[in-house]
């Protein structure tokens, strides 16, 4: 459990200082990538957006023949105190449900994660706890927070080569849309979706609560790291810290939909340039979602009409990702298979 | 070789009666999958596409727990007289060159296939004897027109439950628009796109060439299969005999490009829904795919700006297709997981 474990990170400063000190992608390795994609025994610029993302993963891997071999998913799962307003169409009992539902192998992820060769991790951060209301206090109090985001940022694996973080949590929908609209600007009704299956009435009480949720505390418009605290929850808190430690360890992270690129989205507040070690695996059918990538300036790698959570839409683009390294790494040169050139 | 295998079809119109005579999804399997995909653990649509791909491969295999676990991946290469019209950046000599390069294991869809567990077969067809210029006459008499698609029809493995067919011939995206030109009518010019990597000048040539060549066949704008014969290629023919014979088998198809979808489109425009066991699994760079898939009223799955042939872009779409149906096939319903509902 997340509160026993060694804190990460100590006070809102660490954290700050750990936004602050991020590495690159290796120069080198990135050229030396383009220039054996000059000699693979294709067109030039056949393989579209393969070659690009394969010479985007020798970057951060620091290799010219990048790998995805050791692909990890890690599922957060959290309590949201705003369901008390009413804004989910499914009960908050669902979360710890799905929680034993993915410990026993049932759930969409647990079958994406098997079909591409994911380690699978679950997190349930004391879900008998939820988190504030957020239009009534914020979400989580510092420590709380902290414990959160140091719980995702000893998740991780340091041997793996590809990260994905999904979440679960009844509610949290909402609270993605109150950070987008902290974060973004716009309206309320810009960033709330559907969820699970609200109707009309439900996403009317949604983007009330938004618009209380972020007057109660308009800091968060200038602080990303207080949007998280205050508008959060603990599983995106806790994918915030899964996606700084990946960039620290120079891991490649797939985005997933609209509440982990609403976490995510913190960090790039906080320090510009946060989610260089990201893409965006998908554009979910979240009707916040697509806006937010467009803020982010993240092209989706698949568009399916997704909208549930979990990872799933990240899990789904590991495939694309071993595609395209596959290729890279694989495919035989012009000299090395005698093929004449153009 | 082909020209030594019993021909499946002797005359025309045998094919045109393999054609007539195509078997429909099973209602049933449909209906099932339907069922069980509304009590899978997730809120009602929420796996968007992936739901719809699933279901609909249930009905083609005849199963509520549809499956890929035995796919194939054909290449048929040919070679195309056009070529001494001047309409591609590489020499003839590379369709020989890269069967070599597939047949080493060295080409971007061997690492594909690689990468979803797929079968691969190639299959060389007489290289040494190019079609004729369809500028100048048919590209292939009957019985070579007849020879390739019977080559296509043996080639399928009747146990694959899913199915990609590639291509490699230089000069084949001319005959591509040629064939899409003939069939869908508007200008030479919307058909023709860069290929291999054509210069302006090159992009100018292909459109004449189109344009010749539809106009030196014009009954060819009134029936598909005449037009495969006269404007298409080997590689061509074959793709399409073994699309056709895939629909005897029920084994659903995922088609590539644009000269695979241009050689599918053949069947179509001979005997309307020809094609529906058979689903876009991309829509390619190449100009005159979108428009054609708009023809065919096929959505793409994915969008990666690949132009390739090979089946590449089809071959990365079976890791989409694997993770539809491990979800529809592997997840637990919600009695079975003691989830609540919505």
């Amino acid at each position: 459990m997340s509160e026993h474990m060694a804190r990460q990170f100590p006070t809102l400063d660490t954290l700050h200082a750990a936004l602050r000190d991020l590495p690159a992608p290796e120069a080198g390795a990135v050229a030396a990538a383009q220039a054996r994609n000059g000699q693979l025994t294709k067109p030039p610029g056949a393989l579209g957006r393969l070659e690009d993302l394969a010479i985007w993963m020798a970057g951060w891997q620091g290799t010219d023949r990048p790998h995805v071999t050791a692909p990890q998913v890690i599922i957060f799962a959290g309590n949201h105190g705003v369901t008390a307003r009413g804004v989910s169409a499914f009960p908050a009992a669902v979360t710890e449900q799905m929680v034993l539902n993915f410990q026993a192998g049932g759930a969409a992820i647990n079958q994406l994660a098997k079909t591409f060769g994911a380690r699978m991790d679950v997190h349930a951060l004391i879900l008998d706890r939820p988190t504030a209301d957020f239009t009534a206090d914020a979400a989580m109090t510092e420590d709380a927070f902290l414990d959160a985001v140091s719980t995702g940022w000893h998740a991780v694996d340091p041997q793996a080569d590809l990260l994905v973080t999904g979440e679960m949590g009844i509610g949290n929908t909402t609270s993605a849309a109150a950070l987008a609209h902290a974060i973004c600007g716009g309206q309320p009704a810009d960033w709330v979706g559907r969820g699970t299956g609200v109707d009309d009435a439900g996403l009317t009480l949604k983007a009330q609560v938004v618009a209380e949720g972020v007057a109660r505390h308009p800091h968060c418009r200038r602080d990303g790291i207080e949007a998280l605290r205050c508008l959060g929850g603990r599983e995106l808190a806790a994918m915030a810290g899964a996606i700084l430690r990946a960039r620290h360890l120079r891991i490649p992270v797939l985005l997933d939909g609209f509440i982990c690129t609403a976490a995510a989205a913190c960090l790039e507040a906080a320090q510009p340039g946060a989610l260089d070690h990201c893409l965006a695996a998908h554009v979910s059918a979240e009707s916040g979602h697509a806006p937010l990538l467009a803020y982010l300036g993240k092209a989706p790698i698949l568009s399916l009409n997704l909208r549930l959570g979990e990872g799933s839409g990240a899990a789904l683009a590991i495939g694309i990702l071993q595609g395209a390294v596959a290729c890279h790494s694989g495919m035989a040169t012009f000299a090395e298979a005698g093929v004449s050139g153009a």
